[in-house]
């Protein structure tokens, strides 16, 4: 049975269910009782929860982990708060449905990864094709289920292979209309130019991203792109031109200095990489915030896009 | 036989064939005969010609039109010069190749119009299809060879129908990758978005763009298009969000203020419209300036895209 | 008797009176006994307000509607709250004292209306009078009460009327000091500058603008005020120059493309009529700054001005 | 009897009257004779002259002074050229139509110049009246023939009055609209503003500035003013608030920082005063390039602008 | 025995010594009883006080002074406050740890201002010199204890004198790597940059800036400095180029229109003064964020430096 | 006997010495006779130089070398030509006085790279030491005259070490200064910050650069001299947070995203490089500009610093 979604609780419900922990405290109450004072969500939101007469030896319950909710909602002060009646944390076997927890990607992990495997096997020149599944092969693991952001695009469980392939999906297309570009370069360059963010980000294993690491501070995921592609470079023995052009295509696919790259793109695979990029990353950005927003009306104003959104009503009377 | 590409022409080389006239003057030597001064071109290049001994009551060759001219290549002050020997207007008859002298798209004008007017007709949306006919109605036979620009991107004969095309092809892959989009609307985006340059631009059939219309100086194509769009709504009898949604596509579709858009895309269709459109005017201009560089070279400064161009070698070596 | 301002009203007054409903809310307190809270407003401020004891099955006070209210001014948690003894909605004959509740234009909008249609129809040409009087006529009533903005300047009842009279009076001085201008090309301008804004916000009849329309949203006021003066052309059979020169005045008027206006005023009139309305719209949110701001001293900072106002004491000593 | 514009000669003219000198320099023909290569110039045009067969010994005509001239209009390399046939220095006498040899203000300098002084005069208020008189004591006689700038607007014998007495114009306007505002701090505001271009420019009697002074590119006129109000100061005794308002009048009044004001307007009269300034000058600039357009066409860019300006045929058919 | 330092502030502890207040108000309690509501601090930090029981015929404590304080620290809602048991005003004779209650530049003032008044009188140009004492004397006590800005940087009792000092170090080795610069110049530059600060910020003798002056806001330190200098050459009878290249070097120190300065620095020691500050002003801003953040930590974002800081380890491991 | 300095040559002067070739063209006069067009220089100027009656079978001059020349100097429309009488390369053994023909560092290159040498041996940490003393290794000989840019500044021979020891010695005032920064850290990044530009730019042993390398135009010196780190990393074992700190000086020492750096300095050592970097770099700009201005002039506005820079007098009198 499905459990009921945290955007939909109200008044007088009682959940039961799964629900992810963003973030604990232990505080004292008036009387000098300790309480746990959290807030839990699901993937359509999130709630602030408090367990009154905490045992203050137990330990306290720990941010990304899932805990088994038994609860009553209340209101205090005009919002919603749960009272936790019951609490667990998960045991193997628990049927936590983690789809429901986190946002994920659309699609299966292990097919995005299939799809990408293949297409940098099918690269017909040989450093380029290197190049590749050498950064795949020290990518690893991570890779199934590492977000594209924090909080911007993509946002979400399996977020950068998501982003990868629908990338991969708009290349193609664009190799179609410009049949004069280099297959490889581009094919190359859309699988690649993100991988630096997996030194970039922390994120645990549900894409959720708590931070930046000290080099993604520091160097940012461009840079530290470059320098993993010339360890690629270094096991695989390719230098020259083509390792030159795929530095230059990580460097540039944020194409002003302004949004971090100090160079411009500067071929056409490159430009192509750019513009591929930016809309797919944008489209995620819109696609969130015009879901969100009830049909015929206007967002409030998305950060990241700079204005609100309108949802159409698309039918044919006013 | 083909003639001659002007950009290979040469010192002492013999020119037999047909040109471009770009501009010409009458002039006086220094011995107070009249001779005129002219540029020739073909699409590849343009070299200044001299013909002596004019005569004064003739009527000067008009730019835009095309010479048949034979001539010969000299060198002056270190440039090239072609004094022409013996040229005449074109005849009817005459096997002028027109796709040699000015710059053209590279598909078939007749063909591109059918794939537009074939998608047109496939919209399903009623107001939205009646939109678009009426508009495409309203452009008429000049849409055949209008170019897109004075000198960005598609300033070529039929480049209008080029950058319409090529975009619906991008559209029609950017709609099975976000296929939540409304196709209706999408499509009539791209079809409709730059129909305002026929009332911004004064251009021959070659596609040269000679000046601004006052309309289009005062307004540009972006609000021109809006009003066009008003009166094919009054045609139709079209109101409403339909109408509403695509006159937002034609304001925003240049996606920011600094570009020309006062409003910014509000819609996913609107967004999506915008990174299409610059996508493919981007790769134009990227592709002209990578065309005329050598392999492993740079080429000069490009003032649309401000930066240098790279043309790779695209081989395994360094 | 005049009835106490809200800006003055002070712990333990009694107040009796109208005020305007700003948003009302029931709630319900600890005792689970449901409650009202809202603000009440006149032009001069807002507090709040509390119904305790209220009957859940009345009515809410609506925002934007007057309540005649009987209450007591407490203090709680370092701010003023009324506690609202006795409140009835306004019926038929009251002598509600409108003026004092919101904010509202100097002159009275009937000699502001009639000054406007008397400048229109001293307008010589014949197709700018048409266009002029046109558009005044589908403006119908509403301009009687419109506001010129929801925040920025001249955000009052009648505030539309307000700024374009004040700039006819500074256009006309402009005419003296540049005579070569065109006269009626001027005076239509400012009349028909910001009549789109009628279909960018909503408005209720006391100026206050709730919100933005769809359409208002999607295209703006300068944009939508072209598509009204193209049916008010259709209408009146006007086209050619004096059409798009209002057309393009109507686009320009806010000077730049970071402020809404894709073309910069290109012929005298239209530059004329930029720094008029940005004269008229800064002075406005200078006076509002200013008159709140005590002799010699800094306002805090000012949003839309960004910078601090200073009030100065205008005597001869310091 | 009047002599001919520059602007209007043609090849093969004969020219008799006056000139002004804009540059003049000695150089060699290819048979080692001496010539004189020089601009000659009227207020409509500049004209490029040649006298040859020039006697080594005579002082070359110097920029900025008179010539009579009587010449033939030739023809080289496409563009007018005179041959110089006789010419002598302006003698004491001559009847030198100054008005059209350079640009002037349109009124008469003691007219303008004695409604300033009256205005001041004026001035209810003790501080501010002497601070405005003693500044205009300071400045002298040079106002009457002083120009407001180098190029951008008002470049013209008596531009200073000119500019400042139409803004007196637009200032006694602008009081009648916000009759709120202090009288005697903005018509000495408008009086004062631009005193400190004195000793930023360097400029001869005819208005034609050939440089800044060292003051003027290390201090600007703004601040050299504020410099020149406190020695005014210092004279009349005057100091506390109606010095500091002032000052801060002369230091606002280019609105922006990016345009010359390390402080935005702070008070009304302050703000009133940056507009005024800024309509008259793009007022003037404007006309400039109006004027030199023929009806129904646009200029070029104009640099000042970052535009075109169109000259509309203001009449009723298209 | 030294206090407890406010950051190292527990619940539990008993505090007993001397803190500075930082606002106090009186509130009254749900039983309708007086209490003080106050914020007390020392340099590291501050807390929240309550005097329970206030009489209100006491003076409520003023802000900035210090009072001898015995209390208690106990939590609420999460927040530690201190329950002030015992409360007296500062008498004299009492020894007041000065030091540890205000951030203080790290050397003693008469110290800094000897070595500047000495570094004043080695000034070999007599101008110069007369300027740069006259300067001094007029700036007169306040330098002890003056700091040098309200938040940004060296906000401190004796900022200014050590921004002063320190910058005088930079500049002598800046002579020494540029040996062809003017020593005098730049040494004087150095110490009246930022003199005019003294009438632009209102400071207790703590260093603390409570408010910007009505000079401050409506001229800033720049001007005001420039006005200042005016003064000290009319009473040293200077003029010329020694005046107004210091006058331009007041003027231009922040180096760019955005940040204040209408004029670039335009000479070397101009350029030099400019680097020298921003170097001296940046390290100061970056020292205080990198000592209140860990090791191998970064801050939050850093206001005035638009970015986060890293405090590495510099360890030899990672 | 010293050669005539190219900036000092007059019309009739003869010149005897070497001079270096920038650039050389076979062209055809009039009667079809070969002859050489070039340009020659020293470090003082340019001169344009004719080779007439050229032996078409010679080699070409070519550009960067030097030639013994004989020659007169003629004026040919109102510009200096030297008509070249004798010449011949360069002999083994010709006392070639390099100094006089290209700008040269003026310090003794060995002497400046043993000072770096000697800053490196002392580095404390290991890792940070290893590192550089890696980089300069890798650097090699080039070191000795390499410039440090092609035009903006230290464009001169040996102008990378000139600006890097002028750098190490404002460093070491810095940290008398800020004595609580790392040593180690600062002093590397001030020797490792430019070393990528040897592989950014082409330059000959002159120090003359010619143009951009692939490399430095797709990627730049800042990423360059980061992934050259990294394979002194590799070659040392170096690796963790020594690595990362100098990685991140070296992106970030042009400080902001608009002039090159993704990354704002996020640690005191890089701040202070780069304000170190701006300060030495802007000096030496300075510097040339205020050399070529005469004393109480104004130079032309100098492109890289958008402004013109004043000689002042250094005088007392005006």
């Amino acid at each position: 049975m499905e459990q009921q979604k945290v955007c939909q609780l109200a008044k007088d419900d009682r959940f039961d269910g799964f629900l992810l922990v963003r973030g604990a405290e232990k505080k004292t109450d008036r009387n000098g009782r300790d309480y746990v004072d959290m807030n839990l969500g699901d993937r359509t939101g999130e709630i602030n929860a408090k367990i009154w007469n905490w045992d203050g030896n137990q330990n306290l319950p720990e941010g990304g982990k899932v805990l088994q909710i038994r609860g009553l909602v209340q209101e205090y002060n005009g919002r919603l708060q749960m009272r936790v009646e019951k609490w667990q944390p998960v045991r193997p076997g628990d049927a936590v449905p983690m789809e429901e927890l986190v946002p994920s990607a659309p699609r299966n992990p292990d097919e995005m990864l299939r799809e990408i495997r293949e297409t940098a096997a099918g690269i017909q020149s040989e450093p380029i094709r290197k190049l590749t599944e050498a950064m795949l092969d020290m990518a690893g693991d991570r890779l199934s289920w590492f977000p594209a952001a924090q909080r911007m695009h993509h946002a979400e469980r399996g977020g950068l292979l998501h982003h990868t392939t629908d990338m991969l999906h708009l290349a193609r297309a664009a190799l179609e209309v410009y049949p004069w570009m280099n297959r490889d370069l581009l094919l190359a360059g859309v699988i690649l130019h993100d991988l630096g963010k997996l030194e970039e980000l922390k994120s645990d294993e549900n894409g959720n991203v708590t931070d930046y690491t000290r080099d993604g501070q520091l160097l940012g995921h461009l840079v530290r792109g470059i320098t993993l592609l010339n360890r690629a470079a270094e096991k695989t023995g390719v230098t020259g031109e083509p390792l030159v052009l795929l530095e230059h295509m990580l460097l540039s696919h944020h194409g002003e200095a302004e949004y971090g790259s100090p160079r411009p793109p500067m071929f056409p695979e490159a430009e192509a990489l750019h513009w591929i990029d930016m809309m797919d990353a944008r489209m995620n950005t819109m696609k969130n915030a015009w879901e969100k927003t009830p049909e015929g009306a206007f967002s409030e104003k998305i950060f990241s896009l700079e204005r609100r959104v309108y949802h159409p009503r698309y039918t044919e009377e006013d």
